[in-house]
This record gives C-alpha cells, sequence and structure tokens, in this order.
C-alpha cells in the first residue's frame, strides 16, 4: 500500500481487540497516533497497558485523555454502586457505558483534525459484541457520516473514514489476525474485575470470550489468570 | 403541552443563543437539566455566565462537565498560540473548535441516557453561523440517528430526539423569542475577548451579531461593553 505518510488516530484501551486493530492500522501503512482515555473505569491497570501496547506497536504518538464519566455514571464500569456481573448475561450487560464509543470517537476525531488525519481505528466487533449497540456496523456508518458533515475537513471535500476493521471477525480470527501481525497479547488486559497486579478473574463475559477465542485459534494463551 | 415530567438535557454555554434554546425547552414543558463544559475555553467566566443563566430558569440540575480540549489545541478558543480575529471573517473561522459538537452532544447523549431524558437541547443556528460546520441542521440530523444507534434507550425502542429550535431563526428572532420567555440576556455573555469582569470588546464576530440582533429585534441591549 502507499499510504505511508498517511497518518490514522487508533483508539487504544488495553484490550485484546483495540490491540489488533492498531497493529492492522499499522499494516496497512498509516503513522498510527493511539488515543486512550481515562476515563474513571475501575481499573487503572488499563492504562497501563495501553501505554504497553501502543509502545510495543510503535505508535507515532500516544495520548491518554482524561475526561471522567463517572461524572455521570450509570454503568458498573464508572459507578461503584452497580457490580460487574460474574457470569454470562442476557440483553445489554450492566458495563454498558451510557454513549462510550461515541464519545470516544468524537474525541478521536478532534484529536484526528488537529493532526490532519482523516483515518480513525476501532476496535468494536459485532460478532462477540456482548449486547453493546455502539458495537455495530450501523452504528459505525452512521458515525462516519456524522463526522463528515460536523468537520471543517469533511466540509473542505476531504472525507474521514472511520475502519473498525474487527467489527464482522470472531475473536478466534481476530487473535488469529494480530499473532501474524506480532501483536504480543500477553502485554493486553481484557477482564472487567482483574487482581493488583493485572491478573485476569477468568469468569467475566470478557474473560471467557477471550479465553474461547485463544483456543479455538489454536494460539496459546499468555493470559495470566487468578485462579491459575 | 403534556410532558411536564419529561426530563431534557439543554447545553448552556453562557452565552445567548443557548439561554434561549433553554428557556425554550422550560417553555415547552420539559423538567431541564443544564450542561456546561469546562473544556479550557480562554474565558473561565463563560461559566460564571452558564451558572447564572441556569439558576434563573429555574433548572433542576446544573452540572459544568471538565475535559480539556488544550489536550488537542487546534482552535483560537482552546491553544493560545491561536489569536482570536478581531473583525470580520471568511469561511471557516479560527475559533472553530475541532469537532466540538459532536464531543459535546455526545456528552449529552451520555448523561441523557443515565438520567432517563430523550431530549436534547442545543442552542445552534445554522442562519448566523458564522461558518461552524457542525451548526447546521445536516449535522444535528445527522447526531440523532447516531445517537439512536449508539444507545441502549435507542436499541430499546426509545427514541432520542436532538433539539435546535434557533437552527432556523435570525439572531433577531432569538432575541425576540428570549426576550418573550423571560430571558435576562444581562447575564449571558457572547464575546470571544471580553475583559476580566465579564465586558464585551464589542468587535469580534459574536459581539457584532449580538448587538446587530438587539437592534434588529428592538430590544434594549443590556450588554456591558469594554468600549462604552
Amino acid at each position: 500500500m502507499n499510504n505511508l505518510t498517511k497518518k490514522a488516530v487508533a483508539l487504544v484501551s488495553g484490550g485484546l481487540d483495540s490491540a489488533t486493530s492498531l497493529a492492522m492500522a499499522r499494516d496497512r501503512g498509516f503513522e498510527c497516533y493511539a488515543l486512550s482515555f481515562d476515563y474513571g473505569q475501575r481499573h487503572r491497570i488499563e492504562l497501563e497497558a495501553s501505554r504497553r501496547v501502543a509502545e510495543s506497536l510503535g505508535v507515532r504518538e500516544h495520548r491518554v485523555f482524561t475526561l471522567d464519566l463517572r461524572q455521570f455514571g450509570g454503568s458498573a464500569l464508572t459507578d461503584d454502586s452497580i457490580d460487574v456481573p460474574q457470569g454470562p448475561s442476557e440483553g445489554i450487560p450492566a458495563t454498558y457505558v451510557p454513549a462510550r464509543n461515541t464519545i470516544f470517537l468524537s474525541l478521536a476525531l478532534g484529536w484526528a483534525e488537529v493532526l490532519g488525519a482523516l483515518d480513525l481505528f476501532i476496535g468494536v466487533n459485532a460478532v462477540d459484541y456482548s449486547g453493546y449497540p455502539d458495537c455495530r456496523p450501523e452504528f459505525i456508518d452512521a458515525f462516519e457520516k456524522t463526522a463528515n458533515l460536523a468537520t471543517k475537513a469533511g466540509v473542505e471535500g476531504q472525507h474521514f473514514s472511520i475502519h473498525a476493521p474487527l467489527i464482522h471477525m470472531t475473536k478466534a480470527q481476530i487473535i488469529a489476525t494480530g499473532h501474524r501481525l506480532g501483536v504480543d497479547y500477553g502485554l493486553t488486559l481484557s477482564c472487567y474485575d482483574p487482581d493488583s497486579s493485572g491478573r485476569a478473574c477468568g469468569v467475566c463475559d470478557s474473560c471467557r470470550l477471550r479465553a474461547a477465542g485463544f483456543r479455538e485459534a489454536g494460539v496459546p494463551d499468555p493470559t495470566p489468570y487468578k485462579t491459575q
């Protein structure tokens, strides 16, 4: 591909999916700017993971943007009065953070416009999406339309693209792809309830999907578990 | 109207337009939750104005959400190295803040979902819109579609409405409407370059539009000007 000088902003949470999405952006020849959010999530250790992931994948810059979504609450991830589910759940789970991906993409869009980047990468997935509405293709498409109407670049005839390269992939396909691209999944953290040293619980929705993905992909699972 | 118990989130900047938009939400019978942003804007005095406006219009609650857009810069309003224009400008002005209304509406959407509100009010205007792309009806429509795809409420069959009641009004019509609804425009601040006591410069784009609006509406202009 011949876009070595094109910049992309990639959202990086510290998890497996966004690490893979970032690796795919790099593989497509983009100069990557990683963006993470210190939004009041329960586990600060996620931000440490995002720093390790961004550094290991050679980003041009990694920013951690602070905005405290605990000012609103409303999710098990941003409100201590709401418990994180410890097993399978139906419908939209308690870990849904109201409008989170809309908020994160909006801020990524703002930074992209300042940088002169027209490509945004987000590691959402609609196959194993756990019921989150803002991980579906129709949401990504709608946000892309909004982005092109909202911005100076869009009005002036340039085009923002919101890339969600994992959106139709299974967890096993994501892991196989990242493995091929050299992602060190030992640096990533997916668990909703890790211990203070970052070891995963092995029982939350996110842990169960992740472990099954490694098994199905035939890739050794480097995740440190509490229960091991 | 028979929606006295319906909640609305109204964006309130401390300026004339958003004060009028809030007054119109109240007039339509909504219980109003005002949301302002401490985003690193040059003039903290705007936040004081937003508090006075929200209080004077009897909101149920006023939140000031902190997120420092100076982390990105890129606008005369969020980057001290970019000057605020002191006269008329062409095209998209230096005071454009990348993706600002997308970011603000996204956060308003998050708070609305936590509150159980389905109505958001924003005081954007496409007539005197000064070249901002995210003040146009097509942007508002696109954001509303995105909001309904992004959220639990949207997926579960409820409908978010993004109200931009000023969008097709002239500044004079806005002022006449707010005047009729009892808005005290002496509490509002529109200037891009006020002095430390909140007196307006009288020469920036925003001051010129505002002053002309009062003249055209035949409403006495309560704005304190530096040059008076």
